[in-house]
Order: C-alpha cells, then sequence, then structure tokens
C-alpha cells in the first residue's frame, strides 16, 4: 500500500520544478512502461490500476518488474486516473529516474528545435529522430519542458534511448556547431528541395515554432533552408510532420 | 446580439448526430477561419471573443467576413470558451456549411484510412494529403468523425480543400480499387522500402490503426507493405508521422 505523503509525491512530479528537483518523473501507459523496463533506467515503483484487465504486454511488465524486484503497488482507479495526465484510462503508472544524458556527441547528426511549444509535436519529434538513430538533440530557450507527461508520452519511449538532450541558447550553439563543420539546416516554407543542395558530412536539422518558424535571431546563421514540395492550397505542414519528411530525407540520401 | 437559443444550437454542432442532422460545422481558431474565408464554403456567423485583441490575420477576417455580408457577433469570452474545444483561448469561432464532397475520382492517387482513432493522426493526416494534393481519401468503418472539431483544428484547413472523402467498407472499395488497375499499398513495420517495389501508375496508400496496425480483413487485398527503415530503438513511429513520410516519397518518386 501506498500512503497518503507517497501519492501526493507522485502527484507532484506533474510539476516541472519537483521533477528536476527530484530526478524523478511519472512514466504512464502500458506500451510506454514496457519500454522503460526495456530500458536500463532505475524504476522505484510501478502502480497497477485496481481495475485493470491485462492484456499480454501488462502481463510482461509485471513479470519484468517482480524480476527487478521493482515496488508494485496497487492503486485505486480513481487515484490512478488522478495521477495521470491523459483522457484514456491508464493501466500502469511507473516513477522512475529522471534519465541522465551525455554531452552533444560532435561527430553525429542533430535535431535541433527552436520553439517548439507543444508537448505533441515535441514528444512525436524525439520519437522519429529516434527512429532514425538521430541521438542528439539540441533544445532552444522556451521550448516546451521535454519531461512533460505529454511529450514523454507522445515521444513513446525515445527518452530512454537518445543519448544527449541539450537545453542551450541556440545562436550560441550553432556558433559552436559551425565550428565544428555542420551544415546547418533551416526547415522553411521558401526553402530548396534537399536533393538541390550540397550538405557537408555532418548536419542539424533546425525545425521551428508551430506558428512562427525559425526564430529571426539564428536566420543568418543558417546556411540553407529546406522545404518540402507543396502540391495543394494548404498553408504549412504541422512542424512535426515536416521535421520528420526533412529527417527521412536528410538520413536516406 | 446572438440569443440563448441560438447558442444552444451553436453548441449543440460538437455533437456529430446534429452536425450531420444540420449539415452545420463549427470551425475555431485564426488561421482556420482564415482557410474558411478563403474556401468557397458558406459562413453563416463568425462569432468574436469580447476580449480579443487582433493580429493582422484577425483584421483581415473581419474585413473578409464584412465584405461577404457574414453575420459578425461579439461573444463573451466565457461563451467562446464554453464553445470551444481547444485549451487554447480563442478569438474567431465560426459557423459554416458541413462541407460536401464529390465521388472519388478514379484517375487519382488516394489516402486510405483503417480505423485512425485519434483526432489530432486523422487530422495530420488530412492536412499532410492535402498539401501534397492528394485530395481523395478513402476511411474504413471506426474512424474518428472528420467533422470533430479536434480533427478539424488538426487539418488546418484541409476540409475546405479536399475533394472527395468517403466513409466506407475498406474491403469492399479495395476490390473496387483492384478493379480499376490500382497498387494496393499498406503502411507496415514489415514491409519494403518504396524503392524496392514496382508501383503502378495509380496507388492507395492504407494508413493503420495507431495500436493495432492494418487491419486482419484486408490484409490478403494489399499488394505491397511498405516501410519506412528504422535506425534507433524505438517500436514504431507515430501513424501519421509514418503515413506523412511515405505520402511524401510516394509523391515524390
Amino acid at each position: 500500500m501506498i500512503s497518503k505523503e507517497q501519492f501526493k509525491y507522485f502527484n507532484s512530479l506533474k510539476n516541472k520544478k519537483n521533477r528536476l528537483n527530484e530526478k524523478k518523473i511519472l512514466v504512464e501507459g502500458e506500451r510506454l512502461v514496457f519500454e522503460l523496463l526495456k530500458s536500463n533506467i532505475k524504476l522505484d515503483y510501478l502502480l497497477i490500476s485496481d481495475n485493470s484487465s491485462f492484456s499480454k504486454i501488462g502481463n510482461n511488465i509485471i513479470k519484468e518488474a517482480k524480476k527487478n524486484k521493482t515496488q508494485i503497488d496497487t492503486l485505486d482507479h480513481h487515484l490512478i486516473k488522478k495521477l495521470s495526465q491523459t483522457k484514456n484510462n491508464q493501466s500502469f503508472i511507473a516513477i522512475c529516474d529522471l534519465p541522465e544524458y551525455k554531452n552533444i556527441n560532435y561527430n553525429n547528426n542533430i535535431l535541433a528545435l527552436d520553439h517548439i511549444s507543444d508537448p505533441g509535436n515535441m514528444g512525436t519529434l524525439l520519437r522519429t529522430a529516434e527512429w532514425f538513430g538521430i541521438r542528439n538533440i539540441i533544445l532552444s530557450e522556451n521550448c516546451v519542458d521535454i519531461f512533460n507527461p505529454k511529450v514523454i508520452r507522445s515521444a513513446m519511449g525515445a527518452h530512454f534511448y537518445l543519448d544527449s538532450i541539450l537545453n542551450c541558447n541556440l545562436s550560441n550553439e550553432l556558433i559552436n556547431l559551425n565550428n565544428n563543420d555542420y551544415s546547418i539546416l533551416g526547415a522553411d516554407l521558401n526553402g530548396h528541395q534537399i536533393s538541390k543542395i550540397k550538405i557537408k558530412k555532418k548536419w542539424v536539422l533546425i525545425v521551428g515554432n508551430e506558428a512562427n518558424g525559425l526564430s529571426n535571431t539564428i536566420l543568418n546563421q543558417i546556411n540553407d533552408f529546406i522545404t518540402i514540395s507543396k502540391h495543394g492550397n494548404i498553408e504549412s505542414l504541422n512542424a512535426a510532420i515536416a521535421g520528420s519528411i526533412l529527417l527521412n530525407t536528410l538520413v536516406n540520401k
């Protein structure tokens, strides 16, 4: 049984400041907890809703958690709902160490996010980056917190596999990348096709804010603006979609 | 001034059955209302929040709506909030005709969605399809309603430009497409690279459900399963991301 105090503590992790102070995060949902168990991040607690009926993954989670000697507790489903940040009923919520990241590896390609504010877009971009093996992420100031529960949920486990996530002044970091011989590529509605430009051995792809695109402060640091051919009437693509299409093209060219 | 009765009527359009009966929908948000005004869909009302401060787009909306002699009303921001289905405060909500679509044009490429349940994914896929000029959409039974306000919001105007959106029994429709000489392509984790397969002059890309992928009932009707090379550890890509990357490759190959 978890105590009232423990519940209060778990609930406090919904708040960014508390997550950073405690170096703990909440991870919710069957698939995500399963990904967490596959990673080497330390799990403190596994909370299971008292009205869960388990799928195959659910049973595997419990088996794995028992093997790892994780503390498992059944919790009233109303309390699970209170802890959860999604509308869907969750069977599992885990409390685990905040993942720690290494420094940027300046031999590898990089995804940079410039003022990405929507948690779904942020999570999806981290998920796609990891899918393509891009494990170095740079975040400008004012991006949504990467440990926001909605970001964690949309990233579907990317947090547990990424090598490095650097929060920085993007403009300063681009000077650094330029000195390290990176092609600095900005996703833009009025850019060039990737096939039409010359890209160095290493690149950083910068995806800008959902409503306003790339920040003015970095525009003159960009070597090439790259785009996705438009055939229809619509004004723009979703930022996560545009970033993912460009990543696919860059990785496979 | 809009009456209590009118407000109740607008609010009732959040419900699918009422939308279909009345053939009216709610469209919220500055950018989306702006897209709506550019299209040839009839606007009945434009509701403006009484605490709005207008951007350039906002001023253009009001100018355009006045030119079209749309009925414009200022509404208490609490009432606007009540009508709205998003958390962000909206300055504008429009009530307009439900878009009407033509029959599928069997000379054009098609995007088919199989049990897509997340409104954000559905809207994003419609947005991407329209961006690439794919204006024929086929929806299996049990997809989320395309006029769900969250779908409309994520589609960012695609609803106003698409030619045809067919709700159907997907398996029956695939027989039809096969007879019309389409390559029937299914997005799948275990498929082939698009560059490795032979595709006919016309194709339909089928994107399956977020959690379960393509329906068992259509698997044997698919000519080729197509995939996106994985370089990382993550289990899968988001359905809208995978569909969009494949659309980009198909359209530009």
